[in-house]
């Protein structure tokens, strides 16, 4: 049996699914993607995935992608403590969040993010040099995004409404969290995976609106989550934004 | 036991549940939502979705949204056919699908479908009588969206976008109706149920890339999709739109 997972450093989608497997604790190959090397566009990972993204899980030799789908997948097949909630009525509240982060919470951090970093991305490349790359990426709507952002043309009006959802996200969080002690109730399952992979450290990043007196029980939360030897196992995952890679494009999970 | 549904007419996300409760073909109580009346966001029904949208599933008092995790509930808890693959691959593949709906086809399709059909909504409205309608919407994306529709400023370009998208999405199902049955494999699934509800009747708006020469095996495959009984069961759902509703609030499913 054969388990590749091909992913960046311990932020977001690829945290989305270290923890889900580190939570898990089954062996797997990791497989180190650089993103400020622009790798997820190579030919060869293009053959894994060809919309150029990752995460991306390759068992046995079939690919699945989209990491949300990955940790329900993992969760099905691989040995370890249930990631999702015993009741039916339990999945459909974790689900709830799973596509509310993928379609609100995350794009939404996402731009921010790319606004910030594409500028250390970039800052080395000629205006051709900087199309080629963006050339090579199969999805348009990637292709606008690196575009825009890397000309930081986005509009003020722009960047405050990514924030203010970032900041609706929290509070829609806070007011669950305060009524049960897991975002899909009473277990820890991929729900609180998938709000952490966006939400951790956002108290450093966002301090007006992520703290003890804004959303307390989110604090609280966030705290339990970094406490979890799952969390810790995927933060050691290599973090090469970080310099704190090792070094190779593989190391063992 | 008891199950409401509240549900628009059958298109886009109320079709995608109409379709898999038919398939399932257990009883359930259907509550026609007026959208053309805005009945969505009236006091009633934020008390069952706070959100405003439908449909909405009240299961033995229990509410669960979001058309796509209603459908995966609705195949774990009642009897019926299976509406997903039998392997953990085949269900990763089926979720893609709906992910891929729900994150790209139905915005795209919805941008679209409500610029269209907002006129005949808004047209015997005064400015400050859609405002108030407007002022209900509880999340500010839908307000957004109502006001910048009813005024008709998107831009060409903007429609252009989201009709490329649709063809996109058009494109992404033949390449895979080519080489496999259904969308998510060899079986009928809950991938198949979300992209009809998206793409029925797509052959009559968009000839121009839905059509026997552009995607030969999307045609068969609608027509294979409309040829189920349960999809000729929900289209046979109260169509207020249509002028063909039964003409109460209420109808037995």
């Amino acid at each position: 049996m054969s388990v590749d997972l091909y992913h960046a450093e311990p932020a977001a989608n690829s945290l989305k699914v270290l923890l889900a497997f580190k939570e898990k604790g089954f062996e797997f190959t990791s497989h180190l993607v650089r993103l400020n090397k622009f790798e997820q566009h190579e030919p060869w990972f293009l053959k894994i995935n060809p919309n150029g993204q990752v995460p991306a899980l390759v068992h046995d030799g079939n690919v699945i992608t989209e990491s949300t789908v990955i940790n329900e997948y993992v969760d099905e097949v691989f040995e370890g403590p249930p990631l999702k909630p015993d009741t039916a009525l339990g999945r459909a509240h974790m689900r709830i969040w799973t596509k509310f982060v993928d379609e609100y919470f995350c794009p939404a951090l996402s731009f921010l993010g790319w606004h910030r970093i594409i500028k250390g991305f970039v800052k080395d490349l000629s205006p051709e040099e900087f199309e080629a790359y963006v050339a090579r990426i199969p999805l348009k709507e990637q292709q606008d995004k690196w575009r825009e952002s890397a000309k930081q043309v986005w509009p003020q009006e722009q960047l405050d409404d990514w924030t203010r959802k970032c900041e609706v996200s929290i509070q829609r969080m806070e007011k669950q969290l305060a009524e049960t002690e897991w975002l899909a109730g009473p277990t820890f399952s991929l729900a609180d995976i998938s709000c952490f992979a966006m939400a951790f450290g956002m108290d450093k990043m966002y301090p007006e609106f992520v703290n003890e007196k804004a959303c307390p029980h989110v604090m609280d939360w966030h705290a339990r989550m970094r406490a979890r030897p799952g969390t810790n196992a995927a933060f050691e995952m290599p973090d090469h934004l970080k310099g704190a890679t090792t070094g190779g494009a593989r190391a063992r999970g």
